[in-house]
């Protein structure tokens, strides 16, 4: 862990947001008369495929390296992902001179070891039948003294990741959104995001509601907070949403989750891929199937949600050209296409 | 003509800033390490495909109408376009609550009608073959009221174009680039943005220097700019980036471009196809074609731009899925793909 075990609390969230300040986009909250037409209400979107790297995850990178102390830092990093938090990590990494490892699978695509390559991370790959990943991991900490930043379960990166929450907050109030009836809703993998949202607009007095959103079928975040405490997915895998499928809510997430959010929200793929598709042609924004159920609840499950103005947060947009495409070629029932001149 | 008929200064353009504020978003200046590498210097990305209706052109319709007296603009506009123009217009006069007529050859597509009026305007369709659409068009602005919105030869829309320099401007100086070497690349068609873009810098004394860039075999007004006066393009049509082919420049437009502008660049269609691709993997950003050859310039014609930054206006996404699969579809031979996670 990166940080200290203590609780994120609103000092350590401005804390990350003067350390990121200058190094991390604040994103733009677009929204467009098609897609409120289709949600019945405002519908707003937080675009952080914008940030750097293609998704908020360089928010939770950022703030995780930079509060390091610089010669811990300056020994390295090590992270084990093939997506998101990989190109993160690898990215603040490399911004701030230091040695970075990112563990993957030796069956991961040759695109994503690539990709995590271009962005200057050292790439150790493993067999996932013969190797054990955390072994793995840990005896190249030791020995190289390398600090292991987690994706979600470090408050450091859930400090980070609360920074998009501060700009949602500003930019709400820039909206005129009064808070009551206001749901803000964040495509919920671990929770790291979730978390820091609703800490940051809890700290900001903002009266919004965070709310979660997941894949059906990978909802456990949705049934822990019903049943109000950790509840697995029966699967490990099967949606297109995979940078948001997690076997449970994390540890040090679930318990911000369970006092701050209100219920979660299911949507199918299907569902995820319309919202992609909505948002190339209405937005101009590319996003990836886990980056789009928040825009995809926004749209499609809006009777859900009270209030007449409704906030998605659209995580990422780290999407190969092969599954756009099949998301772009499916057809809706509404106002289709786009002018081309 | 919506405006006075004197030139555009410095004072107009502040007019059209203080008008446009609140109304418009402020597009952010993107850039990626990839892109970087490709260019062989940094490449920041003005990104207006997220402005309202998808394109630049929203500025240049709310300019011209908010500088409407109240009773004229009460009365009504009228602007001949299928595409951005159209949309910019029609989106403008909606929220002003004042009607809009958009005059359309009835063989444009049916979704590029479709969406015209799904942004609130009267179409008018007319035949290519039999009817004349000047005279249609003025013999409805003359028994309607309605004021002409031309889509840039009209001084009021050159100022609201120009708001997009004063933000370059701005973000040049908060990303510490320095003027001088600095060109800034604008897609150009008829000119209006190109020519508000110099006009801006030259009032902020940016030191940036502003080239507009087009597809080959339809740059009129980089030949143009190189003879000192008007030369028409041999062919009206025929290039993929629709947008922006015009048969000359503007009669307001090239003095200004003329007297600020430095040499024009041009790209080929698949260059533009190709920026477009960096564009999706890199930036998350739908670029239409016409809205992507200032991209395509900065990336396989660095050689041509002095200095070790190029600022590139990506000035519309209004593309329907069909072409852009077609682009994401192009290999190049660089790097590839983008993660998923």
């Amino acid at each position: 862990m990166t940080g200290t075990q203590e609780a994120v609390d609103a000092a350590m969230i401005e804390a990350a947001e003067a350390r990121l300040s200058g190094h991390v986009r604040r994103t733009p909250l677009l929204g467009s008369p098609f897609l409120d037409e289709i949600a019945g209400k405002r519908v707003l979107i937080k675009a952080e495929a914008l940030q750097h790297t293609g998704s908020f995850k360089f928010r939770g990178a950022w703030s995780a390296l930079s509060a390091l102390p610089p010669e811990q830092r300056a020994r390295g990093v090590i992270a084990f992902s093939s997506g998101n938090h990989a190109q993160g990590v690898a990215r603040a990494a490399s911004l701030w001179g230091c040695p970075c490892v990112i563990i993957m699978p030796r069956d991961a695509p040759a695109l994503k070891i690539a990709n995590t390559r271009a962005f200057g991370a050292e790439v150790v790959l493993y067999d996932r039948l013969s190797e054990d990943r955390d072994a793995l991991g840990d005896e190249m900490a030791r020995a190289r003294g390398l600090t292991l930043v987690k994706p979600f379960d470090d408050p450091q990166v859930i400090a980070g990741q609360a920074t998009a929450g501060l700009e949602i907050a500003a930019q709400a109030q820039e909206f005129g959104i009064g808070g009551g009836g206001t749901d803000v809703l964040v495509c919920c993998g671990g929770g790291g995001l979730t978390a820091g949202i609703a800490l940051a607009l809890e700290a900001r007095r903002s009266g919004l509601r965070v709310r979660p959103v997941e894949p059906e079928g990978f909802d456990d975040t949705a049934r822990s907070l019903e049943r109000g405490s950790h509840v697995d997915n029966a699967a490990a895998a099967g949606s297109i949403c995979d940078a948001i499928v997690t076997p449970r809510p994390g540890m040090l997430t679930f318990p911000i989750l369970k006092r701050l959010c209100g219920p979660g929200l299911a949507v199918t793929d299907l569902q995820a891929m319309q919202a992609m598709r909505e948002a190339f042609l209405r937005l101009k924004l590319v996003l990836e199937p886990g980056g789009a159920v928040a825009l995809a609840a926004a749209l499609y499950k809006a009777r859900d949600c009270p209030g007449d103005t409704v906030i998605a947060v659209a995580t990422g947009g780290n999407v190969d050209p092969v599954l756009f495409t099949r998301a772009l070629a499916i057809l809706d029932t509404g106002m289709d296409g786009a002018g081309t001149e």
